[in-house]
């Protein structure tokens, strides 16, 4: 039987479309859109390839994706080779193949179906597709939606195709992420023997107290839809090796999972009065990897609990737990974001896979998401 | 004018004696001590020289030292080169001439004129010599006083020539040293991603509390010799580098300077009471480098405080701190054991020096105690 999101699927999977690479796969999508009468807009950025499409006006929904892939790790471990897709009883294996040209291609075939049975659409369907997002994801989505948000385009919802589920396509659908931030912190003290403490200034024994405060602190009970926010120290270091010399300097990095119920500023801000309170000579770096983002309530949950739910006849889980997506970003734009996607067990791994019929069934969900909010 | 005490340190320091190279220094002495009726007895063992020599019988009185030097550094930043002795502006120049060779010659040239005045003196005269002090020190000293108390042989007083004097000659007597304890302590968790710390173990929070609580602990208060007992952390390590990371362990590396007041399994033993009362699943190593010794009162003191009052009219400070020496081994015969040497100030640098007079005042210092406590 031929499918045209497995065919799709397989396509894409073809391209070897290595992070920033994209290997024609955006070629092939806008050919598609392009047919259904999309109007393309690329948007190439230094290496990286994107695309913003729309078709129509008004309230707007956009799929969102990216074309890039993460190495296939040892070639000589996959049962077929990573680019060359293969289906296996009924799994469709290949580098891509849940991470997440599965995903692409139900949402090109799901817009072909919509269009075809809705030429006349009563809001704008349109597509933001990067070919970076695996990688530093720097001149990927987030430059598209600066790019967007400096015209004032309208973004109302956002379908985001990363691999959400865990055991079966729409068990678990992230109606938000967690932001990130990095501090790099220097203690300074002053080295010297360990026989003369009283000439040297260990950092580690000043910095101790700070650091079993920071650890201890709350810095929220989370909310409804997040876990209460997590800080971890991820690396440290002092010491020259010798067991004789009192370190001059204590390195400790630590990084903060957080909830909407924290902002970065506050964050640093918390930690600098600690720091203060706690007179000890410091200098601190910041990294923020992401801001936090929720989508609460509204149309878009409700149209994808709904597709879910009349495809598998379960509900959702919303969550909002994991690492970051490009769903951060693009929720800068005010627009409502929901991640779905096919299952996530073998993403980034070797033989990465995907139920065909899971693809299958996630291009009609979303084409029913289509319907609910713009038909 | 012919000097036997610089003649004799500058004969020594020509040999070039790195460790645990005597360079036939050992031999120089011997055949010093023999002329003087001294009785040898070599204790080579494995790269190391060592020679226990004596005359007469009774109470000991033993002068120790070692006739390894540490290297020469660069070379060309010396005035003169390291093993070419040289005398200038009444300073003598090369590499152990303060540590220690002139205060071997000293001990040689002041056994020689004790013996020509009193052939017949009361108690015995010993000479403990290693060529392996400034490296491992493990087949030195360590072995001779093995042997030493292997066959009970009798050891009352001990002068051990370091280098202890700081401004001039007899300025700062050693009377005890501190002993010294490393401890390796690894912290096991479980390593995990940081945006999912539930499923893993973060070993550097747990640690926090201990850690804070062992730097915050009083050890002892010292006592009139010594300062109290001091724990530096030297050494802390954790993380993979990256920042997404829960470490799965953390290493810390703390040492002891520790006083009287305290012995090693003491410290043990409190280190591992607080380490079980955290309930942190721990794996610890403990490396003891030398227990303290304390030559409080007595006459070995008294008679080294005259020597140093009657030469320089100043009282000698008694000191117990910095490193360790030989002298920790010593101790353990259960003999009165005090540190005596020349200024320290140029010890393991380039253009290492001492002035000529302090060792001739030293060599007589050196003979003055030997009459007071075996004439």
């Amino acid at each position: 039987m031929f499918c045209p999101v497995i065919e799709l699927a397989q396509q894409l999977i073809r391209r070897p479309s290595l992070s920033p690479d994209d290997a024609g796969c955006q070629a092939l999508m806008i050919e598609r859109l392009q047919a259904i009468g999309f109007t393309i807009e690329p948007l190439n950025i230094a290496d990286t390839q994107n695309f913003w499409a729309w078709r129509g006006q008004g309230e707007t929904l956009a799929f969102a994706g990216h074309t890039d892939v993460v190495p296939p790790g040892d070639i000589s471990r996959w049962i077929n080779p990573p680019f060359e897709p293969t289906i296996r009883d009924g799994m469709l294996y290949g580098r891509g193949a849940a991470d997440m040209k599965g995903s692409l291609a139900a949402m090109i075939v799901a817009a072909e179906r919509f269009v075809a049975a809705n030429p006349h659409h009563r809001g704008r369907l349109a597509f933001l597709i990067t070919s970076d997002e695996e990688a530093n994801a720097t001149h990927g989505t987030v430059k598209v939606v600066e790019h967007l948000m400096a015209r004032n385009e309208r973004l109302d919802y956002c379908l985001v195709g990363e691999p959400s589920s865990t055991a079966q396509v729409g068990d678990v659908v992230k109606n938000g992420r967690r932001g990130s931030i990095t501090a790099n912190l220097t203690i300074h003290g002053v080295q010297g023997h360990v026989a003369y403490p009283h000439l040297a200034d260990n950092p580690v024994h000043r910095a101790l107290p700070l650091l079993n405060e920071l650890v201890a602190t709350e810095w929220d009970r989370g909310n409804e839809f997040f876990p209460p926010t997590s800080m971890q120290i991820a690396n440290i270091q002092a010491g020259t090796g010798s067991n004789n010399v009192i370190p001059g300097e204590l390195f400790v990095q630590f990084n903060f999972r957080f909830s909407t119920e924290l902002t970065d500023g506050a964050i640093r801000q918390r930690v600098e009065a600690l720091l203060e309170s706690h007179q000890l000579p410091y200098t601190i770096e910041w990294k923020l990897s992401g801001q936090p983002f929720l989508t609460s309530r509204g149309r878009l949950v409700d149209a994808v609990t709904n597709a879910v739910e009349h495809y598998t006849e379960s509900r959702p889980e919303l969550q909002t737990t994991g690492g970051t997506s490009d769903g951060r970003f693009i929720a800068r734009m005010g627009a409502q974001v929901v991640e779905l996607g096919p299952v996530n067990a073998t993403i980034h791994k070797i033989n990465e896979c995907v139920r065909a019929s899971d693809l299958q069934l996630l291009s009609r969900m979303y084409q029913r998401i289509m319907e609910q909010l713009i038909a």
